[in-house]
C-alpha cells in the first residue's frame, strides 16, 4: 500500500504541477523525496513498522494522526485506515496549497481534538488573511454507537439497519474557503466513509463532493472547475459526471427562496459500487481534483479589483450560505445534533462576516443579476463547452 | 366591543405616556379621538358600520387590514376578528414609538401582502436607521388548509387532531428590533392565535412570549424590563410569570452551544385557559407591556460611547443569533416550509450583519464574559429585585 500512497501523492503533485502553482524549488524536494520513499519502502515491502512512520513523516501531516500510528501500522489493508490516511493527507496538500496564495504571516491554526466516544479530528482555520476572510480545513475519525435512525440520517437512500445501539465509524475531510474578495468564489468539498454494523454484518459507503460559489459569475471559471471535476470522474465511470452534477444542483437549493447557493459542482452518497477499493479510488481522484480546480481561480481573481458595492453584494451572498448550511445541510444537521458534537468545527464553514438586507433585489441587467439567473436555473457548462468546441 | 377597543387603546397610551415617551400634542390629540370615538361609538351601540370605518381610520394602522372591513363589520365579537384589530393596532403603537426614537427621515417600509391560499400580512420594516441597524414588525392573518403533521407543528404539546387537511386561521404580530447601539438591547415578541377545525369542531389557542437579548448587561435594564412583563401577567394569573419566565429560557436556548439567547422574558403556548376572552385579554396585557418594557431602555442607551471592540462583540452575538433562529426557532422554521411561504417577512428577523470568528471567547472579567456567564445560567432576575428591596 505504502506504494500505492507514494505513487498518489506523486500524481497530485503532478497534477498540482500542471496547473503552475506550486513549482518551488521546496516542494520540487518533498515530491522527489515521496518517490525516492515510496520506492525504498516498496522494496522493503514487509518492514512495515518503519516503512509507515518514514511515510507518516513525510507527509506533514497537520498534526497527528487521530488512530495512533501503531494501530494504524497493523491495519494498513483496512479501509478505515486508507481513508484516515486519505483525509489527512488531503487536508495538508490543500492547507499549504491555500497559504502559498496567502501573505507570509497568514498560517492555519491547527486543533487536534479528541472525542470521550471514540475518536476525534483535526480542525485548520485561517481567519482575516489578506486573501481569505475565512479558510476552514477539518477531518474527523469517529466511532461509537449511533441509534438506527442517527444512522438512518447519514444515508440519503439505503437499506434498512436491524439492531439498538450501531457500531459505526465515519471518517471525512470537509472545507469550506471564503476569500476576501468578491471576484474569487467559495469553495466547499467533503469527502467520507462511513461503516455500519449491524446483524447482518458490516455496511459501509462512500460520500462527498465538490461545489463552488461564485459572488460573480465568470463562465470560464465554471467550465473550468466543472471540467476538473469530470476528469476526475470519467476515470471511474463514464456516467458519474452527470448524475453527480444533478444531485449537486438539487442538494445545494436554499428550497424557500428558490435558488441553487452557486454554479454547483458534483455531489453524491451512498457510493458502494463496483466494490471497496474502486469507490475509494474514485473517492481519492475527486478530492484531489479539490486543488486543479479551485486554486487557479484564487490566483486569477484575488487582486482584482473591486469596491464597496462588490463586497456588500458579497456579504449579501454570504448570508444565504448561512441559510442554506443552518436550515438545510444534512452535515450540519448531524453533526450538531450528535452527542458531544465539537460545535466550532462544525461551525467554521460559517463566513466570517454575512448580511441580510430585507427584500435586496438586482437590478435588470447587472453582473449581480446575471448571477442570479443562474442560480435560479443551472447550466450544463460543459455543454455549453462543448458546443462553442464545435461552433 | 367597539367600546373595549377604545378604552384600550387608552390604557395603553397612558401607559406609555407613564413612562414619558408619547408626549406630544399630535398623541394627545389622537388620544382624546379615541376616547372620543369611543364613547359615541358606545352611544350609538347598534349603528356598527360607520362605528368601526371611524375607529379603523383614527387607529392610523400602518396599512388596510388583510381581512375586507366589510367582514370584520359583521364580526366584531369574532376572536378571529378581535385578534386582528388587537395585532393591527400592536403594530402601528409599536412602529410609531420606534420611529419616534429615529431620526426623522428614518420611516418604516411598510409591505402588505396577500397569499393566494388565503389571507396576508403587513410587513414593516426599518433598515439602516442611526438608532436602529434593522427593525422589523410584522403581522399576518392566514387561514387555508393544513395536514395534520403540519398543524401540529404549530403547537409544542396539544391534543392530536383528527382528519386530513385540516382548515386553519392564524394570525399573530411578531417583531425582531436590532438597534445599532451595542448598549442597546435586541427585542424580539411574537403574540399569535390559532384556530384548526377537525371532526371534533373547532380547538384554538394562543401563545406568545417578549425576550431580550442584550450584548452587553445591565441589571438594572434586565430587572425592568422583566418586572413590567411580570406586571402585565399577574393582572390575569400571578401563576403566569414565573412558569413562562422558565418556558422563555428553555425556549430560547441555542443547544449546541448550551447557552441562551439572551436574558429571556416571557414565553408561552397553547393558552386555552380559563376561557377564550380571558386569554385574549392575557395576550394584549402582553403585547401592551412591550413598548414600556423596551423603549425606555433604547432612550436610555442609544447615545453611550462605544467602540470597534464593542461593535465586534455584538456582531459575534448577532451570528448566534442567526444561529437559533435558523437551526432552532420553530416559527422560522414552520413559516419556511410552509408552502407559498413569504420568507423575506420570515427572515426580516435576522441582523442586517452578523459575524462568525472560529473559537472566539471572551477573556475572564471583562464584560463580554459576565454576559456569557448569564447566558449559560439564566438568573431570576425579580428574587434578586426583593432580596435587594428587603436588604
Amino acid at each position: 500500500m505504502s506504494f500505492k500512497i507514494a505513487i498518489r501523492s506523486f500524481k497530485t503533485l503532478t497534477y498540482v504541477e500542471g496547473y503552475k502553482k506550486l513549482r518551488d524549488r521546496h516542494i520540487k524536494m518533498y515530491c522527489a523525496a515521496v518517490i525516492g520513499v515510496g520506492y525504498m519502502a516498496y522494496k522493503q515491502h514487509k518492514a512495515n513498522k518503519v516503512e509507515m512512520k518514514e511515510i507518516l513523516q513525510l507527509k506533514n501531516y497537520m498534526a497527528d494522526p487521530i488512530t495512533p500510528i501503531s494501530h494504524l501500522e497493523k491495519t494498513q489493508d483496512d479501509m478505515k485506515t486508507q481513508m484516515e490516511l486519505l483525509i489527512m493527507r488531503i487536508q495538508s496538500e490543500f492547507c499549504r496549497a491555500l497559504e502559498k496564495e496567502e501573505d507570509e504571516e497568514a498560517k492555519f491554526q491547527v486543533d487536534r481534538w479528541t472525542r470521550r466516544e471514540g475518536g476525534g479530528g483535526i480542525t485548520c482555520v485561517l481567519q482575516d488573511g489578506r486573501v481569505f476572510e475565512k479558510a476552514g480545513v477539518n477531518i474527523s475519525v469517529v466511532s461509537g454507537k449511533l441509534p438506527p435512525a442517527a444512522v438512518q440520517q447519514m444515508r440519503t437512500r439505503g437499506k434498512s439497519f436491524d439492531g439498538q445501539e450501531l457500531p459505526f465509524f465515519a471518517a471525512g475531510v470537509s472545507a469550506v474557503i471564503h476569500p476576501r474578495n468578491p471576484m474569487v468564489p467559495t469553495i466547499h468539498f467533503n469527502y467520507r466513509y462511513f461503516e455500519v454494523q449491524d446483524k447482518n454484518g458490516v455496511q459501509w459507503w462512500f460520500g462527498g463532493g465538490t461545489d463552488l460559489t461564485p459572488y460573480y459569475l465568470n463562465e470560464e471559471d465554471a467550465v473550468h472547475f466543472h471540467l476538473t471535476l469530470k476528469h476526475a470522474c470519467d476515470g471511474h465511470d463514464k456516467s458519474y459526471y452527470a448524475r453527480f452534477k444533478k444531485w449537486c444542483d438539487d442538494y445545494f437549493t436554499i428550497t424557500h427562496r428558490g435558488e441553487r447557493r452557486g454554479v454547483g459542482g458534483i455531489f453524491f452518497d451512498d457510493v458502494d459500487q463496483p466494490n471497496q477499493q474502486s469507490a475509494f479510488d474514485f473517492v481519492t481522484s475527486c478530492a484531489e481534483a479539490v486543488i486543479p480546480s479551485y486554486i487557479p481561480l484564487v490566483q486569477k481573481h484575488k487582486d482584482d479589483p473591486y469596491g464597496y458595492y462588490e463586497r456588500q453584494w458579497q456579504l449579501l451572498r454570504r448570508g444565504r450560505y448561512v441559510e442554506f448550511n443552518l436550515i438545510y445541510d444534512r452535515g450540519t444537521k448531524f453533526g450538531l445534533f450528535t452527542p458531544e458534537a465539537r460545535y466550532e468545527s462544525i461551525l467554521m464553514s460559517l463566513p466570517l462576516n454575512a448580511k441580510w438586507e430585507y427584500m435586496h433585489e438586482p437590478k435588470p441587467n447587472t453582473p449581480e443579476h446575471s448571477l442570479m439567473k443562474v442560480l435560479k436555473e443551472p447550466r450544463d457548462w460543459l455543454q455549453i463547452e462543448q458546443a462553442r468546441a464545435t461552433a
